[in-house]
């Protein structure tokens, strides 16, 4: 079950990126679960990481192959079935042998290799299988390969996400393409999430640093399926340099603002994409608040309306339960909130307001709004000029379901 | 569908109270949805209220009559089926004219005459039907009216939550009786919850306050269904003081202890009850954390563990999958959290330590411990003397059932 048209336009390749998706029957058998990407030589990378206190063993060695090494990334290797996480000093091993059995095969530095896994936290990681696949991951890399890729990175994915933009500059073109899954364990500070994004400009590694995490922020950080944050959440943003542009190293810049732009529509393209397809998902729903004195209060607000289990069962059951939308805003923790300022519109009916039921409002306009797979939560707080929006799901029979079932 | 035995021991009638439960019809004709307490004359009562922004009228009102007044309140009047919650000034209204009601026909002031309304939020509260039924309710009222208020204040409750003690202080006895309703819209800083707690003890109204806050700190702001929290909690505790005790007024008195630790042991055994019959619940959860810095961060950790939809429905499905367990700890926000120290027990069975699985561990006495309906998770950090509990339930199909058919 996932909530809108799944498909995918063109994906373009990035000069400089070749992928390659194979199968190590690291969960079943036959299942194409490993991915491997090679990165042009004097690609530049760089990578925001969950903030779990237990982040899994491959986060932290592609932290410190990323970070303590100065060793550029020439592989990024990405296995599903399997978190590699909880796994302790054991874990850490397996993760730095996997690196060093693609380093070895392809003849660069064990740190120029970062790990990723996703899947089942706590089981010890089949090193001996993904190894073992390698060498036809190599052979098969290839530049159309973001597709394959695409699905080759899905755990509980209905679908794959990816989408690509082009983009130019001073009358040059440049590519950026990003794959994501997802798809529970889903919340701000990066979700149960992997992604990744390349484009072919050349950019300096801070300024890179500074997109992704301004990007990340407005995007992967603002959707929400069940509020719990993953071991193993890793987005990777690659500029490979090959479109030959002079190094871009300032904010000021023109390309700087459109590959900003660009950036900043993909990962709000592949964001969208995992709450689309979020574990149990029957509606897409956009929580905005407007009025804030700063965004954090709205972020609060938005955060406490997509987090509440009574506000989801309502959405799934397309009841315009109106009432637990202002309890929800009540509990935010707002400083002095007025709630007879407060204003409550379910796409553009007003159903809210001076902290009690619009007279306009209708049950049968409610009825009609919430009959939407896609629907608006707008909140106006009227008490100052912020603003902001998250993404999320309701919560359905499938979403206990799919997380009851998970491991049987 | 409720954890455990519901049985209820004899409830004591407290001497200086009388209730009666009628009806009303205010939702469904014939139900007894109508409660009244009546205090004698002498009689201090006290309050904690939701900290929900948008309280309910009645919770406005109650708050206001009791803290505003100096007027003891004589009698308590509950009604169940409409929360009066969303509903602006006429509800404010509403809720005055039913305290104005019974103060007209009992000849009192209508400060003395505390509202209290659950149910469902938004709908204008039906006071013509409230009023009618009034003076049956004055006719009714007797001593032996716990066990019928129990179940009249019920809303969505599967069985009744109320318990007495009798304890004794300096060779007199006392009584201490308590009741209480959930049973979704359950988190801490009060729940959807009401309760009424009543001894025959006289105490003084500052010392009265202290017993009920930090009692209820320790019971009803310990538990959580789904970390939503109503506009319309209240929990009240009455000292009638008919027992003819010189007026209490001191902590250093033995009779403050006594009562502390009665009142204490009521407030945990109501809101375990209101946990064991959370909506949709088939596991009743303790989540005990030791060895924090502080309590605070032992309560921080408890609760993210309770509020995880991944970790409740791993409880639903049995699944030991204490991945999840570590991730719930990993996002908890505790500071320079060395995860290597952590260890994490299912009832006494050790599953992880040292960040991961623990080596004496079998997946087999991990589904033994989890195929009982009563499971002890247990948290050691081992950073510091702090130690919280908290109780929580799993996630259901029962869960999203209830609350997406609830107004249907």
């Amino acid at each position: 079950m996932a909530v809108g048209e799944g498909a995918l336009g063109e994906l373009l390749p990035v000069p400089g990126v070749r992928l390659a998706t194979v199968s190590a029957g690291i969960k079943k058998p036959g299942r194409r679960d490993l991915v491997l990407m090679a990165l042009a030589p004097g690609s530049h990378t760089v990578g925001v990481f969950t903030r779990n206190a237990f982040c899994a063993a491959p986060v932290v060695v592609a932290r410190e192959y990323l970070t303590a090494t100065g060793q550029c990334p020439l592989y990024l290797l990405v296995n599903t079935g399997n978190a590699n996480a909880g796994t302790g000093a054991a874990g850490l091993a397996d993760a730095r042998r996997c690196a060093q059995a693609v380093a070895e095969l392809a003849g660069v530095a064990a740190e120029a290799v970062l790990p990723f896994s996703t899947g089942v936290i706590g089981e010890p990681l089949p090193v001996q299988k993904i190894v073992e696949a390698l060498p036809n991951a190599l052979a098969e890399l290839r530049a159309d390969g973001w597709l394959d890729a695409a699905h080759g990175i899905m755990t509980t994915d209905t679908r794959p996400k990816a989408c690509s933009l082009r983009f130019t500059c001073g009358g040059q073109s440049y590519v950026l393409t990003g794959m994501a899954k997802g798809a529970g364990m889903l919340r701000p500070n990066m979700a149960t999430m992997l992604a990744y994004i390349a484009t072919d400009a050349a950019v300096a590694p801070e300024l890179l640093q500074t997109l992704l995490s301004e990007a990340a922020e407005l995007s992967f950080n603002r959707i929400t399926v069940d509020g719990d944050t993953s071991t193993n959440d890793a987005c990777m943003l690659v500029a490979t340099g090959v479109a030959g542009n002079s190094m871009l190293d300032s904010t000021q810049a023109p390309l700087y603002t459109a590959l900003r732009d660009a950036l900043q529509k993909v990962c709000v393209t592949l964001a969208q994409g995992l709450v689309r397809d979020g574990e149990g998902a029957s509606k897409f729903v956009t929580v905005q608040v407007n009025g804030g004195r700063e965004e954090q209060e709205c972020l609060d607000v938005a955060f406490t309306i997509a987090h509440s289990p009574l506000v989801k069962t309502a959405l799934f059951a397309s009841d315009p339960n109106w009432g637990r939308l202002l309890a929800a805003i009540g509990r935010a923790g707002l400083e002095s909130l007025d709630v007879t300022r407060v204003g409550v519109y379910l796409n553009e009916v007003l159903i809210a307001e001076q902290g009690c039921r619009a007279a306009s409002y209708t049950e049968a306009q409610g009825a009609a709004a919430m009959a939407a797979e896609d629907i608006t939560i707008r909140i106006e707080l009227q008490r100052g000029p912020a603003t902001a929006t998250v993404w999320t799901t309701d919560f359905s029979y499938d979403y206990v379901r799919i997380n009851a079932e998970y491991r049987t």
